[in-house]
């Protein structure tokens, strides 16, 4: 009795622990499902012209495809058919400048390298049957040798690297393939044909349905990045004087000084596009990247000013107001030079108007904190910490002033429109510098008041 | 008589004319001719490696098209061996590890879209004659969107993109071709044999001649942008006594700001690395990135720091000396840190001695600093600048510091050796501090004695 339901006790254990096993494996597929829809939920939230780019590959691939389906297509063109379908997948990016740089490189290089080719084969074969491989091993292997070396080039790699590397892979096959076969002029006929289809097909489809710009992406980004910068310094004003949560602020701030290869890439991406909605052929995007360098410049300041911040410097209240008032002012300056880039206006019509102003202010608030210091020793110990802020944000605001003059270069270079509210903005930025005058002309009377009580006292 | 003249006056002309455009032309070819030379010139130097890895491409390509050469292999193989020369034209990278990577990818891509693609072929020849075009339609279209979306989530994108792109195109090329050839499983089978090939040609000739390690190349830029911080900072240290030029320093300092998006390449293809030389197969390649980051951050403070230098503050000499030594040794500690990285040994025993003696010193300059301030009010003006100078510095000690801290960490993580003349660099490094202290304490009793005199005077 005693060893059967010993027996029981061991199968019931068994099924059991095979039961949980099976169990938590379940569970286990079903929370990476979870998590796998979540991940394709982020990825379609974050930017949903993902998923129409996806839905434009298969259209792209099911309209080459077409070689294979139609008798009339297949029977002139045969296996090379492939080379359309393999063109499609390779070359449709995502926004329209990389798939007409990719589409522009594959095609030049193939023609070109496909000629090259052809050349050699018949050079070749002049030299006899026994000359005729060693010839074309060695045509390979040095063509092989310079294109790869020619890549290493920084403007070949920047613009033309895919087209080297479409020259080597087509001189290379049409040149060997005429080892094998007789109709090399057929076979590179229909190949190239059918490449120059796909990339057609790439082209039409990536610039008519949906089209993603990158130079529209790149426009954009700088925008956003002076936005998120005047944003980040407008906080810093608001947390002189009281403390807020600044984490998603740091953030933010982390991606404009990361940004740096990003805007690169777009940049050489919307060389490549045709002029589009309020953009033309030649945009200086150039200039852009200049305006993106100098922000994140800034924002290397602004970051050293936000460890500051950490430090709970208690300063004068007027010295803190100023401080406060000046980064607002600041940060407002970006975030109007933001919205001028974003909606192609020029700048108020004296750009530096409010930066120089701005310049003014800082000098006051160093004048001020060094009769600040004459007036009332028992803030030395305050004043360091003080001292380097107004310092750092003297130089955020010469940089500040740096960014408004190559928005300006921007706004000529590319001929930007008047903005219709214009006076209004213009308004608005002088009653800021009005404010800002008028804190620091107060401040600084305060300051004074205090010195003469104490000069008295004395 | 004067018209011919004439006419010959415009023969002469002409012809001059035309062999002055002529020459022109000759001079501009040998002009780019010479900049081209240049551009190679300047391309080998930079990195001699790039001549060897031509070569090697140039050898792979000639190794893969034995193919075509061989008689028995082309019988065997037909027009697949074109798929043994694409792969290596395409796969061979610069580095180890961005071939492994790329061969893999291919490889484990091709198996299975080609296993996929045959499985959507009998699926749809069982649906029968008039629905197979359009279910390999289907499944085409779908599969092409699923995979072209997946290629969006930066987990993929950053190691397993080229992988996703091989795996569209076969498993569109295998589902298609079925619909024309009845051989589509030979045809498969040749194609995946010849890539395997193909692929295995490009790692073989990667690794076993004239290697080049990613992994090697982060350890080597990692430790390399150390040593440029340091370098600066002791450079800043003698520039705060004298005037010297400081350009090229400056060019260092933004090559290290802007590193960010080479180191996560590089890092991204050592990962596919085997063990070896110095490195296992599991190196803590992302505590290089932990690293690089820091050094980022610290070279942002000295950006900062160098930006007070132009303002040519003419601080008290003490205070000028102690922040020229605190920040010569700062910038010893990270070139130690750097040596400590490069030599793979552990960095000093006690790798905060040498920093928090700096701490130390930081806080002496801040007292310094004050007193000053209390003794003589003449140097209040110069004080601002001085003080900013001090307060950037004691962050650059606080990042030195979070620095030694990570090397610290790679050191433990990566079982790093100890040093063969550990005790010379720790004596060293603690000369040095001794030296600082001293310095430190003689620049206070200095003080010291300006106050007492000033008190006594009072």
């Amino acid at each position: 009795m005693q060893i059967e339901s010993e027996n029981l006790d061991k199968k019931v254990g068994f099924f059991l622990s095979g039961w949980l096993w099976i169990k938590g494996l379940i569970e286990k597929f079903f929370a990476k499902l979870r998590e796998i829809a979540k991940q394709i939920e982020k990825t379609a939230k974050d930017d949903p012209r993902r998923l129409i780019h996806s839905l434009k590959v298969g259209v792209a691939l099911t309209l080459v495809s077409l070689f294979y389906y139609c008798q009339p297509l297949y029977r002139s063109f045969g296996v090379s058919s492939m080379w359309a379908v393999m063109t499609v997948v390779v070359v449709f990016e995502f926004s329209v400048g990389a798939t007409l740089g990719k589409g522009l490189n594959r095609g030049m290089a193939t023609l070109v390298a496909g000629g090259l080719g052809i050349g050699a084969h018949y050079l070749a074969m002049v030299a006899g049957k026994t000359c005729e491989p060693i010839l074309i091993g060695l045509f390979v292997f040095l063509q092989a040798v310079a294109s790869t070396f020619i890549r290493f080039f920084p403007k070949v790699k920047a613009r033309y690297d895919y087209g080297m590397l479409i020259f080597i892979l087509t001189f290379c096959l049409v040149a060997i393939s005429g080892l094998r076969s007789d109709e090399i002029i057929e076979i590179a006929r229909k190949r190239v044909l059918t490449i120059l289809v796909g990339a057609l097909t790439c082209v039409v489809v990536s610039v008519f349905i949906y089209p993603v710009w990158a130079g529209e992406d790149l426009h954009l980004l700088v925008a956003q990045h002076l936005d998120k910068l005047g944003h980040f310094l407008e906080g810093f004003g608001e947390r002189c004087l009281r403390t807020i949560e600044e984490s998603d602020n740091l953030v933010g701030l982390n991606t404009v000084l990361d940004s740096k290869s990003r805007e690169e890439i777009l940049a050489n991406f919307a060389r490549w596009e045709p002029g589009h909605g309020k953009f033309m052929y030649r945009h200086p995007w150039k200039q852009y990247l200049k305006i993106a360098s100098l922000t994140r410049q800034c924002a290397s300041r602004v970051d050293s000013l936000n460890a500051y911040l950490n430090s709970k410097s208690h300063a004068p209240k007027e010295i803190q107001g100023i401080i406060s008032s000046m980064s607002r002012e600041s940060g407002k300056a970006l975030r109007e030079l933001s919205l001028a880039v974003e909606t192609m206006t020029r700048p108020s019509p004296y750009p530096n108007c409010h930066v120089s102003s701005l310049k003014a202010a800082s000098k006051n608030l160093n004048s001020l904190l060094k009769s600040e210091l004459w007036g009332e020793h028992a803030n030395l110990l305050q004043v360091i910490p003080v001292a380097a802020v107004a310092s750092l944000l003297d130089d955020t605001v010469t940089s500040v002033e740096k960014i408004a003059d190559a928005v300006d270069e921007l706004s000529s270079l590319a001929n930007f429109g008047n903005a219709i509210g214009g006076e209004t903005t213009e308004d608005k930025s002088r009653n800021g510098v009005v404010t800002l005058v008028g804190i620091v002309i107060e401040g600084s009377d305060q300051v004074k008041k205090g010195q003469s009580s104490g000069l008295q006292a004395g």
